[in-house]
């Protein structure tokens, strides 16, 4: 199959190469031309701009968009809704949230271009050597694309999750346990590291990923941890989040659903990130007005 | 190696046939006569009593204790206690809390009895095919049992995690990061069920299972519980526990740290536990108070 990429940042680089790999054409564009020049000495064909992307594939085209999400992945979307015509496929690779995915499958589809929500799970390694998908998209569509994504996904790693949105959704799903999933080995270690016993974490976590009930690739990423950083004395404990995390915990709000982990873990993240913790402040001052406690001052 | 093995549960048994199939002789103890027959059937040489079970072996004697944690251990260590002599080693198999294994250690130490806590992960299948273990002894000691340890834990399934307690303690906190991780998975499977899409979750489970950030082995047990058990109608959905949730978590607080995940994780499982919640009645009493919101009466 011959697709177009649009995006070459570290997801989008290696699925054009993962796709090449499996024998498919790949015409890729990115805003920054060394990027495209760059991925035309590893065999693609190169595009300068969107247009040119375009009048380099034939009817049905599939565009497959690896961008960050939010108002990037939107403009190339409707950039692109101008310069397709009916029967074309834009395939959007990225973290969208469902329901922005679901409105430009509305807007896209009154033009009669399909719009499929491909969530892709494994990382950087995962795009270029098989990724997991969970892809949203109707029947013939899904059927159409099968064999690219089958090749650039791992063995029994890629899902036709139902119609346009599903893929979004499901792999929104998918990030908000890796939330909890996450926080409950960083508080686990968190308790190991407190203790008394002189533990070695990197062994810990190395034969905890090999028969025992939480075997996981997180577990497995957290040995790497300990084996390349040590005691992680030189790391903020700062945590970032995309998004996911939260769009999981309001669409659970949204069908008032209770899911205490996941926005415990999401809350988590939040407060590392505050430098001062305003409440917390009150709360101390509180407890000196009702109880003469202390208050550190600074 | 000649080892004792007291206790032959689900896991006792698979563990002395696991130590048979790997060219150990086992004398078996069970207190129920009927699951020592069973065993002798399948090559162990059956002990009908404690005291039988201690003749048969010659020192340095090894007795694996693999009974429920507290009362039933206890019984066994302490019965074992006036059974054993200076250099005999007993290895308690179970989840026992860490604090109950250094005074059993202290108490046996006085006797010149070695205590070994062997933190074992992994099921029945782990205790039949190769388990995951953390072993808490001291260093000679565990170099007098490694060869036997390393023989029924999977490759690179064993550590000698430190002194005695350390397993106990290491095996606690894997089993709160596990109750964390479940959570996470629960309500995520949560977030999935109450959508509109018409979701395939065995598909999902299994396509997570390939390639995916939260690739584990539990996912990989929630795809066999959807394959067997559909769509769960016929599950309560109440949620047990042996106790390393909670002493994770009281260890936490024991120590000052925050572990919000792993104590929602156990609080949740309280709160499926509760035929009423007594708080949530006051509080829509106290809606109606204050705001004249409807009460649901019975």
């Amino acid at each position: 199959m011959k697709a177009g990429i649009v995006g070459l940042g570290k997801m989008g680089k290696n699925l054009a190469l993962n796709m090449m790999d499996n024998g498919h054409d790949v015409v890729a564009y990115n805003r920054t031309p060394k990027k495209v020049k760059n991925i035309e000495e590893k065999g693609a064909e190169g595009a300068y701009s969107l247009e040119g992307l375009v009048e380099k594939l034939s009817p049905p085209r599939v565009i497959w968009v690896m961008v960050p999400a939010g108002d990037p992945v939107h403009d190339i979307i409707t950039r692109l809704s101008s310069l397709l015509k009916t029967g074309d496929v834009i395939v959007d690779g990225g973290n969208s949230h469902f329901k922005k995915t679901l409105e430009r499958d509305q807007m896209l589809g009154d033009k009669g271009i399909e719009l499929v929500d491909a969530g892709t799970s494994g990382g950087v390694t995962g795009a270029r050597h098989g990724a997991c998908m969970m892809v949203g998209a109707s029947e013939d569509i899904y059927e159409y694309l099968e064999p690219l994504i089958d090749d650039i996904t791992v063995e029994d790693g890629c899902i036709h999750t139902g119609t346009t949105g599903s893929g979004h959704f499901v792999k929104m799903v998918h990030n908000g346990i890796e939330y909890g999933m996450l926080e409950a080995i960083g508080e686990g270690f968190e308790v190991l590291e407190a203790s008394d016993f002189d533990l070695n974490f990197e062994d810990i976590a190395r034969v905890w990923n090999n028969g025992s009930v939480i075997e996981s690739w997180l577990i497995e990423l957290t040995k790497n941890v300990f084996e390349d950083r040590g005691n992680l004395e030189d790391i903020k404990p700062v945590i970032d989040s995309s998004g996911e995390g939260k769009w999981t915990v309001e669409e659970a709000i949204d069908l008032g659903l209770s899911v205490p982990v996941l926005a415990e873990a999401l809350m988590v993240r939040y407060s590392t990130q505050q430098d001062e913790n305003f409440g917390a402040k009150l709360i101390a001052a509180l407890r000196n007005q009702f109880g003469g406690h202390d208050v550190e001052n600074k």
